[in-house]
């Protein structure tokens, strides 16, 4: 049965990202059906390049928080590394006599765009159940440990963590920049420096300090956190992809 | 409300890709939910790092359709081009006097999944309305003349092709690799062969031929499709995202 417009718009509103989770144990059904879920999501070429590494030993489950500077690995219900996988694809390759083109770039489109579609469809679901989750870039702050600890193959690609647990914080509404900034017509409709501002002022809720455009630079301009990680994600794909 | 787990998996388990749509206008408030949906995914450091090209005019609509021999871009009722964009990123950077760092492997990393966590959404909230849809890989066939039409500035990189509107064709249920194969505890499981071979046995109804491992093949193996879709990925990688 189709759901209303009413119903689909109270779901994905009450999206809000959770780092504080209570102690709770995942019923065994809740678990299946989650993980069902993530299966059914769509594939490039039916192919399913990813692989979820759900994080058991409490130990692990640390030192992945300490790692990330997101303790909530240790605490969620919940806790993977989300990872593209062309290693699996080679296996299957290999059982009719193939093998897997020289393709580290494809693979890492396609690998990261199948892993993505299944965690998100893990994630809707367990929002669907009640759960609430977060998604953790932080893991690009130690890829090498990361690889390293979980025992990543050549082909196997940490793309970002997932935690999932019952939420033991207030919900919270965070805005998005305006839509006529996100959907085009035909061609890429190029901003006014005015809608860029209208933008940055929408946002500024959603930081500590009032200027989004000052929380963006932190991440991604020059001395950003994200210079630090360029080359190590760049190692990483150059080992584990001949990249 | 909290959806029962039986209710999760029916959802989930009626997903199916189609290729045939029936003549249907979208209602406006059907779209404007869709659109809402989309941008309440979730997004990598608050940014928000993707754009979606809406296809509408006819001409362009059944170029993408031949450009991609995915003819159903001319007649879904919504097309889109998915797309990692770190352009705009760049225009927020600028309006507080920043400069975007270079992080090419981060842009295309994080674009990606941002990009497919939205699209992704955008995919299930269609489906709850009772929609379906079409992921469109074949957009990399044409990645040059598909930039050049939809008029993407450096910085934006199509991730893939999305239709959606009124299935007219059967619903199918196609099957999925071992879950064992893709949840793994605390560290990377390797596969038996027997384990592989009975997956590729699991998959043979997804194919026209009966031998799963032959289809990957004509994709992923030496002088498949993902070959040719290489080197104008990596090109066009290094034009929009100087990578």
């Amino acid at each position: 049965m189709p759901k209303t417009t009413a119903e689909v718009r109270t779901f994905f509103d009450a999206h809000w990202t959770v780092r504080k989770y209570k102690s709770f144990e995942m019923p065994p059904d809740h678990l299946d059906t989650i993980l069902s879920a993530t299966q059914r999501a769509p594939t490039d070429a039916t192919a399913q390049m990813y692989s979820f590494i759900r994080l058991r030993d409490s130990q692990l489950r640390e030192k992945f928080g300490s790692l990330t500077g997101n303790p909530h690995f240790a605490t969620a219900s919940l806790s993977f590394l989300v990872c593209a996988d062309v290693h699996r694809l080679e296996l299957f390759l290999k059982s009719a006599g193939h093998e897997l083109a020289a393709i580290p770039t494809i693979a890492n489109h396609f690998g990261i765009g199948d892993a993505v579609m299944a965690a998100q469809n893990m994630l809707v679901a367990s929002e669907m159940l009640g759960y609430r989750g977060c998604w953790i870039g932080g893991v690009l702050n130690a890829l090498d440990e990361i690889v390293s600890l979980t025992k990543l193959p050549q082909g196997v690609v940490p793309f970002a963590g997932l935690t999932i647990g019952v939420a033991d914080e207030p919900a919270v509404h965070r805005p998005r920049i305006a839509r006529s900034l996100i959907v085009h017509e035909d061609t890429y409709r190029e901003p006014s420096e005015s809608e860029i501002n209208e933008s940055v002022a929408l946002m500024a809720s959603i930081t500590a300090r009032g200027n989004w455009a000052e929380t963006l630079a932190r991440y991604f301009a020059k001395d950003g956190t994200m210079e630090k990680r360029e080359g190590s994600l760049r190692a990483i794909l150059k080992k584990q992809l001949k990249s």
